[in-house]
């Protein structure tokens, strides 16, 4: 707790559209955020620049960029350049070669570490379950599995008061996250969400796909990057 | 599996005796081995030397160092130097300050990360829960939850291979693990267990006093630092 007596949280933000609408939701309900971004020697680094300025637009306590090289041993498009990121759409029950091995449990590992260094009583995360790629690590039964562990890993663990996850949108589908993100005024074009970390979102990866698909139905294709293919 | 069809184990190293000496297990079991070992801010990282060593003695198939730094926001003693490490001994009930705030579960973590990206069906684990320091993240119960985590995280676990956590040490007393040890030909002096990065083990910090007192219960009272107070 901080002398302004409010609780902190601890938010996972990658630069997208997801986390940055979860972090919105922990400010609105009145925590102190402290952000935490990962350079993983991920393809599309330049989401990077993204949190830093999401960072600064929601004007959180802290943010913290950590480095963690797993492209050290690739294993996915994201982090092995030879392998490419698919552009074809999700096929269904197939996780697509976008996904990163271990990469949530990581991340939630590192953002648990800080979330007890800093005596947090949640992590934010923008994983969501609906309108994803069928990763197995953004399930709702992973991410109870995954307090769980907290509650036993974690020196608060012992008096039961380990740092909750809090994944608001993971029920939520993607046109439903948008709105959240227009109510709380993200700055939707200042997020990425591309696999591809080119100039410009390519507009073909199941990130873009994700993303414009749900922006159209929300009415709101103005910030579709689709006619920019 | 290699051409020479023996399974892949990843061992977390960290340069202490009883990671070297699961490590040895899994070889002795008929396993490939991938190191891993973290360079994450601590204070004694001079163990990195001899988990390089200790990699070369025991002829792995790869050795990794990652960087992840806890040190950025401390936490422990380990972490932080403002920060003393306890030299009166182990108080029962109590956890030290010598806790690093998530540390297993981020190694783990990254472990796991390893183990599906090589096609790895182990993770070998020094943890011990017998003559430790009472930290959280080095119990049975702390491991078989993140077996269940790691069941639910990763592609192979959605076919029932998730890679399995294998802590062989987890039920031996120090004077145990000293005695496989010295039957597997660890070169116990080549091990660092010391919290205190210094030219010589300081042989006052749980650590010391928990390995020295081992070797000397062990017969082994040559290996002991202790004189060296």
């Amino acid at each position: 707790m901080l002398a302004n007596n409010k609780p902190i949280s601890i938010a996972l933000l990658s630069g997208g559209l997801d986390s940055a609408t979860a972090t919105a939701m922990a400010l609105e309900a009145g925590h102190n955020v402290i952000g935490i971004s990962f350079d993983y020697g991920q393809r599309h680094k330049r989401e990077l620049e993204a949190a830093i300025e999401l960072a600064a637009h929601l004007n959180l306590l802290g943010h913290e960029i950590i480095n963690v090289n797993l492209a050290k041993w690739g294993g996915s498009s994201l982090t092995d350049l030879q392998q490419s990121v698919p552009t074809q759409g999700i096929i269904k029950g197939k996780i697509p070669n976008t996904y990163v091995p271990g990469r949530n449990t990581v991340f939630i590992a590192i953002g648990l570490s800080l979330a007890e260094a800093k005596g947090a009583n949640q992590i934010v995360l923008g994983i969501n379950a609906m309108d994803y790629s069928g990763y197995p690590d953004c399930r709702p039964d992973y991410l109870k599995s995954f307090q769980a562990l907290a509650n036993l890993a974690s020196k608060a663990g012992r008096e039961g008061n380990a740092p909750k996850l809090w994944a608001p949108l993971i029920h939520l589908n993607k046109v439903e996250i948008i709105q959240e993100a227009l109510r709380l005024n993200i700055p939707i074009d200042k997020t990425w969400s591309c696999y591809n970390g080119l100039e410009k979102p390519c507009g073909l990866c199941d990130s873009c796909r994700i993303r414009n698909e749900a922006l159209e139905k929300a009415g709101r294709s103005d910030l579709s990057t689709r006619e920019e293919i």
